[in-house]
């Protein structure tokens, strides 16, 4: 009987083939410091053995000369330029540096889109924004994401998924190229800073979604389960002067650091600088996140709001081809 | 008697000249932007009136290039030019910008060292280290700003008083130009990012300092006192990759944020990223101050340590000129 069950679970479980190869990405934001160490640390511990491996691990600093300035980007976001239609832009001499570079990655980790692309990419990310470890998606029925996510809410820190409900041919940034794929997104930290805390938990979460892969990959099934999936709905911008367009409130101490807290209307969200609340105006409690996020200021965005659903996923196994 | 006690302790107090002119200065560093929204907030309440004052008070922002595209500097670290030998070198073409404006800076409000010199300069910060207020100087005996220490002292946030023991003529920084002057240091803040919490406590320092210099003028004397002094003794640079000079650790978690807590040899200082911990080897206990300041990445220093002392304050007035 219990050898009928085992027969019944695996036939209920959902196959997928292996994934052979990881792509690990740091430096997509050259003043993100977490992502950049952990991927050179990773390329020392390579070169020091480690050859039979279940998984081919791809080590990847996306933008290095925004690394080596330790600046965002240098001409223009890289993490925006992985749309189809930037992919395939004729390339002249005018073209910024990051676009080339998209085109670069593409190449290397992609096609995007294709059977050749790498089988998961995780991309590494820091934010100065309270979030802890979030994984960010374009899909909320990617089973490996989702039994990712499930796997790595073992760590010490709170790990979330967030899903950007946008079309693959739209999705924007470097995850999308691979098969499957997420951005790795911790806070809080400074841009340009690496806090021992935050540096470890990544590292933390890496080892346990690397662990993951290789049980996958050596059969093991996965059981069926759930995960919370917070789905970005809208963004709110930081109130501005409407001559210089310079910001004349910040995110009010009763929000600030407070992402994944439900905000209720009538919540206060910023505080002027000449001392005035503002209050929330939507209809419905939603979840912020991204909540002053340095980087953000330029693109308009004082904190993202999401809805949260929860995820049926089925157990899974990998495919014996 | 009581008017005896009165002459007397009038006889004891130093008279020291009116503070009629006081600079308010954000944006040195174009990345910091507390200093930066109080200025324009200062200067937009200024508009709507209060002409008759007892003080005047000038506003500038420091570095205005650096400040609209969002960097500490554009070519060279404006805090680092205000040596006399930077305010006299020649400009040619080729001189960086930020040289150019400290000596615009110098002579609109100086020049260092002259008697034309405003009678206060105080140049906003902030940092990325959890070091409260504090005030940073060249000089332990200067009794108006070590008087302005004590009273920012019923501040809601720690005021400390910091002093780098460096002659008038090696000192590099914006503050140095006034008769008296100092740096308004605040955290922790990311770069590039605006915490209310961290503004409102700059606004009340500034509105303290500014009452104050208000009650000095008017002829109002301070008691004599004591403050605690926080000399800076030597700094501690990262750990370093001979080859590639990169950074191989970040501080501990155990010294992250813990600012002014005395440091012991043997206590931990570095978490290298393989997992390593490295221990402060000094002989005297000492207190670290800027532990992680984003900016000192570049300049080789990961924190600051001092030795602490305190400092009589004589009573003090104004002279009746």
């Amino acid at each position: 009987r219990e050898r009928e069950r085992e027969r019944e679970r695996e036939r209920v479980a959902v196959t997928l083939p292996a994934l052979s190869c990881v792509a690990l990405c740091g430096g997509t934001h050259g003043n993100e410091l977490s992502g950049i160490y952990l991927v050179q640390e990773t390329l020392k511990n390579k070169r020091k053995g480690e050859a039979m491996e279940a998984v081919t691990v791809v080590t990847v600093i996306s933008n290095p000369r925004a690394v080596q300035q330790r600046v965002r980007y240098t001409e223009t976001d890289l993490n925006r330029c992985f749309t189809y239609a930037m992919l395939s832009a004729p390339v002249s001499e005018r073209t910024p540096y990051e676009i080339i570079r998209s085109q670069e990655l593409n190449s290397l980790l992609g096609p995007k889109g294709s059977g050749q692309a790498v089988d998961l990419i995780c991309d590494l990310h820091n934010t100065t924004a309270n979030m802890g470890l979030c994984l960010i998606t374009y899909a909320d029925s990617d089973w490996i994401c989702l039994h990712i996510c499930k796997h790595l809410q073992m760590a010490t820190i709170p790990v979330r998924y967030i899903h950007y409900d946008i079309p693959l041919s739209e999705a924007f940034s470097l995850e999308s190229v691979g098969k499957h794929g997420f951005a790795m997104e911790i806070g809080p930290q400074p841009h340009g800073v690496i806090r021992s805390n935050i540096f470890t938990a990544m590292q933390e979460a890496v080892h346990l979604m690397l662990d993951w892969v290789r049980l996958f990959n050596s059969g093991t099934q996965f059981d069926e389960g759930s995960v919370d999936v917070y789905t970005m709905v809208k963004n709110i911008d930081y109130p501005r002067d409407p001559y210089t367009h310079n910001i004349t409130a910040a995110v009010h101490p009763e929000l600030q650091d407070r992402d994944f807290c439900l905000l209720y209307p009538g919540d206060p969200i910023f505080l002027s600088f000449s001392g005035e609340i503002l209050r929330y105006k939507g209809k419905e409690p939603l979840y912020p996140f991204f909540i002053n996020e340095c980087a953000y200021y330029e693109k308009g965005v004082a904190l993202l709001l999401a809805r949260k659903s929860k995820v049926k996923i089925p157990a899974i196994q990998c495919s014996r081809a």
